[in-house]
């Protein structure tokens, strides 16, 4: 299988640590995608996925699968005596699947687009507002707050263990320092599980 | 089980249409949250959704689960016998994912924020930046075209039958007029789908 990814970007980040969790590593090929260079913009790249972005997995037969948690949940489903990172029973695989659009909305999406339209990397396929971006960085600061409140007392995000949600909430987490955002002893629980979650062997992936 | 909704909201449409589907309705007891007044702003709603979002679902001993995706997730894996709306191989279940996110991200999202940065409906409580909105309502727009042409052709929107991804999309489609935009003779394929879903039982819950 292939593995289309960027290795600086955290959406093929989360596929990388999920996967690294699993053992599951050396079952793919990762081929890297310049995306400032537009190399995910080009027909061959678009059709693998319409919506031009990484990561892709690109299965032998060639069938494409866009998209970090259907490609997450490809591997949970087919390699089920691996750790389950996104839940056994009916409540923790809704639990997780809670976190993770949790993440995903309040968390992820404001990051990235705080970035994108404040710092004009993409400003030659997109129009940056500027004000829009703005008000993205204060939701993804406030959200950093929610969690750092969240995690008192608790050494995972959900189900206690580890679970695709501490990997999508790390990446994001390191990925914030694009708006300047740095996890310090302010917030002191985000802070020592973000801590918890780097010393991991799939954080180095 | 009790289920915290808003009948003319687009994410509890989807909860009540893949229960439907499943046969499950009588499962859960509706309560109607009126978003307009900020009855989800309350600290009792609060508890049960740090994200004041419906839906909600609350169990019998008190957990609660919110995201709609979760929210179906918790009947998909505990009513194996009903029909398979997230899907069966990791394939399926991958492919389903994918355009569950496709949908979310790429329709769904921007047609929300068009509408609430365009018209003003929570200005209590956000600050609308109608340039952003303007740009999301294209968006939707195209996303509509997309979807168009990967319809032609095609009786369901991925692994040939009825998943959640259509009902998603329908939910979506339906929530559309909220920013002017209707299914029209001039996106032939989306228009028959749509007509096809709403013509099932599922759709006038």
């Amino acid at each position: 299988m292939k593995l289309y990814e960027t290795k600086t970007a955290p959406n093929p980040r989360r596929v990388r640590m999920f996967l690294a969790e699993k053992s599951l590593l050396d079952k793919v090929e990762c081929i890297e995608v310049d995306l400032q260079k537009g190399e995910n913009l080009t027909p061959e790249f678009v059709a693998k996925n319409p919506m031009k972005k990484v990561p892709v997995l690109e299965l032998d037969d060639g069938t494409t699968i866009a998209e970090t948690m259907a490609i997450c949940r490809y591997f949970e489903v087919n390699y089920p005596d691996t750790p389950r990172l996104l839940g056994e029973s009916a409540l923790e695989q809704a639990l997780i699947e809670q976190w993770l659009r949790w993440l995903d909305y309040y968390y992820f999406v404001p990051c990235g687009m705080g970035f994108q339209h404040t710092s004009g990397f993409f400003k030659d396929r997109m129009t940056p507002v500027p004000e829009w971006g703005a008000s993205c960085i204060e939701d993804t600061k406030k959200f950093m707050q929610f969690l750092d409140q969240h995690l008192a007392g608790k050494e995972y995000i959900c189900c206690d263990k580890l679970t695709a949600a501490d990997l999508t909430a790390f990446a994001v987490t390191a990925f914030a320092r694009v708006i300047k955002l740095r996890v310090d002893d302010s917030l002191p629980n985000l802070l020592a599980w973000y801590e918890r979650i780097q010393a991991r062997p799939s954080a180095q992936v």
